[in-house]
């Protein structure tokens, strides 16, 4: 037998073993003409627009796609394009479970809907903390542009800084300090100064004497926003009620409990805590309820977020909403407009939160 | 001027204006002249290898990565390696939101964790199930293998079975029925059936006569191995317990409730409640708290699934754990076994559920 030609090397006989891998991409016309149809015909049921096609054309058109192992040349066409239609969403987290947060989960809920809606991929990628230095995963992401929340100020980073300028992608960078504004960057955030500055005044309204802010150690610009909307309204309105600032080792109910437990030990009288998120607002609410403390009444508790998970808690918790869905769908929405027009049209945009007064204040 | 060769055109004039987009993709080499360094010097910086190289060094390369916009060529890579170190992974879904199921939400994650540690990405897509049979956003992934999640019968569609077929890619299909023994598949699942059997015996144990299971009324095959399960439980044991099926519109509360109120206003007698998943169980027990109806005293109540939000339910509900982190973990493992050696070396895996005993029953 004469050594074949690599070249025109049909693919269809390595294929029919399922551990072969064909040594050449299989073409629209290597299909068309194992199905004997056009190539035309192919293309059409390939790419989905299956009407007007019988079953049986349709068959043997699936049947030859699954012998000759062909794959739409979607690399290809992108080379030539210069567009991948996905967008890559890199999670910067300290623990290991990124997608257990709801505030997360929802940002990306929403921008994951923004982005399909308008015909993009989300590449989802999760880091953790201790990899950002190297950070090569970030620079596999086959994307158009680029969107990062980090949980946690790692813009300090310096080399972190670099890999995402090496990226050369346009960057929608959510809850961070508005960045660099020679970059190509769009930041979008809520507005958490506002947020805890409604939220105190609430409390101080409703007959707040001493408010404990309670909140993880961890250094987020967003939680540290909330903190200083609530100190802003205690030292620019004329109340005489004070602000005590506890914080956390994390977020977690132990953590947060541990802390106040603390504070209670030193005999420090409080009437309100306003917590930095709703899971440790409803951790202070149980070990209150625990020790007999009554809600509202002695001491009122209001957390951030106002996600949906709170409706699993009993009592109606006052927070503070966070539009996390609503951030997400405008990330996609200015991340596409980017990427088709070749600049943001803007570069740094704030959505307002909103105060929701419950039974606990 | 003379026309210029656009073979040899600089990119960094063009690139100068935010607005401009280059012509031809910058390379390696155009990066290293730039910069004044060598190609592998801004290879190594460019990659995250960034230790040996000072400040400065590093400084120019990326200012000069910038100025010529390079980006390092995946694309090209993939299409001579075949490879695109990236998976896929479609959850269709009846509802707009898909990831606030928090089944979903923990699933993914732990299929996004298993492939960035074995160094893939995860491209997220979400799907109406009314987009189903178009499905062009499926082909649009540029992934080496697409894992499937679908709340409902999908399979049912064929068109939907042919555009799979016809993206020609392995594939991980979670929690549902064994498929097609010939596809490139593999079925991870959890055993419903056997939680399902398990709570049930559990609430007979205990003493209960007359269990009422409620389900949404959703053709999906987990939740009705789920009931079969409870079924089995009673007609293969010699109890004399017996079990009604109700179902509700969808899983929601509202929903639940109400399909349990026309329940009892029939007047039917009955001692415990098996939900579908938790969400139900919880509304089921706070329509019953609310008619001052005990539990479990007068009416045991277990739900299905035991994922992290039921902690901010008050009251420790029992219920069947679902390993739906391990499932997504698995899949990671055996597609990227699959994409590297070409071949599952497995058709399906099936993992043990787990019943949680809390104060409900």
């Amino acid at each position: 037998m004469p050594p074949r030609d690599t070249a025109s090397t049909s693919p269809t006989r390595e294929a029919a073993s399922p551990q072969a891998r064909p040594r050449h991409r299989a073409t629209l016309k290597d299909v068309a003409r194992l199905a004997g149809v056009s190539p035309m015909t192919v293309s059409n049921v390939v790419n989905g627009t299956l009407r007007g096609y019988n079953e049986e054309t349709r068959d043997r058109v699936l049947q030859a796609v699954e012998r000759a192992n062909y794959r739409p040349d979607i690399a290809a066409r992108s080379l030539r394009t210069d567009r991948r239609m996905a967008v890559g969403m890199l999670v910067v987290q300290n623990g290991r479970r990124f997608l257990a947060d709801p505030y997360i989960t929802s940002l990306i809920d929403g921008l994951c809907a923004g982005l399909n809606q308008r015909g993009y991929s989300l590449v989802l990628q999760g880091l953790h903390v201790d990899d950002l230095a190297s950070a090569s995963l970030i620079q596999q992401l086959q994307t158009d542009g680029l969107c990062v929340l980090m949980s946690g100020n790692f813009m300090a980073n310096t080399a972190f800084r670099g890999t995402l300028k090496a990226m050369g992608q346009p960057i929608v960078m959510f809850q961070q300090p508005e960045p660099d504004p020679e970059g190509d960057i769009c930041s979008l955030r809520q507005d958490d100064f506002e947020g805890g500055r409604g939220v105190c005044e609430h409390l101080v309204q409703r007959g707040a004497r001493h408010i404990v802010a309670i909140v993880p150690e961890l250094d987020w610009p967003a939680m540290q926003a909330r903190v200083a909307g609530a100190r802003s309204f205690i030292e620019t309105s004329r109340t005489r009620s004070k602000l005590t600032v506890l914080t956390s080792t994390d977020e977690s109910a132990s953590a947060t409990q541990g802390a106040l437990e603390g504070f209670i030990a030193s005999n420090a009288q409080f009437d309100a805590i306003f917590a930095g998120n709703d899971q440790m607002a409803i951790a202070a609410h149980r070990l209150l309820t625990r020790r007999q403390v009554r809600i509202p009444e002695d001491v009122m508790v209001a957390g951030f977020n106002g996600l949906e998970f709170i409706d699993y808690f009993g009592t109606r918790l006052t927070t503070v909403r966070s539009p996390a869905f609503e951030l997400g769908q405008l990330g996609a929405y200015h991340m596409v407009k980017r990427i088709e027009t070749g600049s943001f049209d803007t570069r740094a945009i704030t959505l307002p939160t909103a105060l929701m007064i419950g039974t606990t204040s």
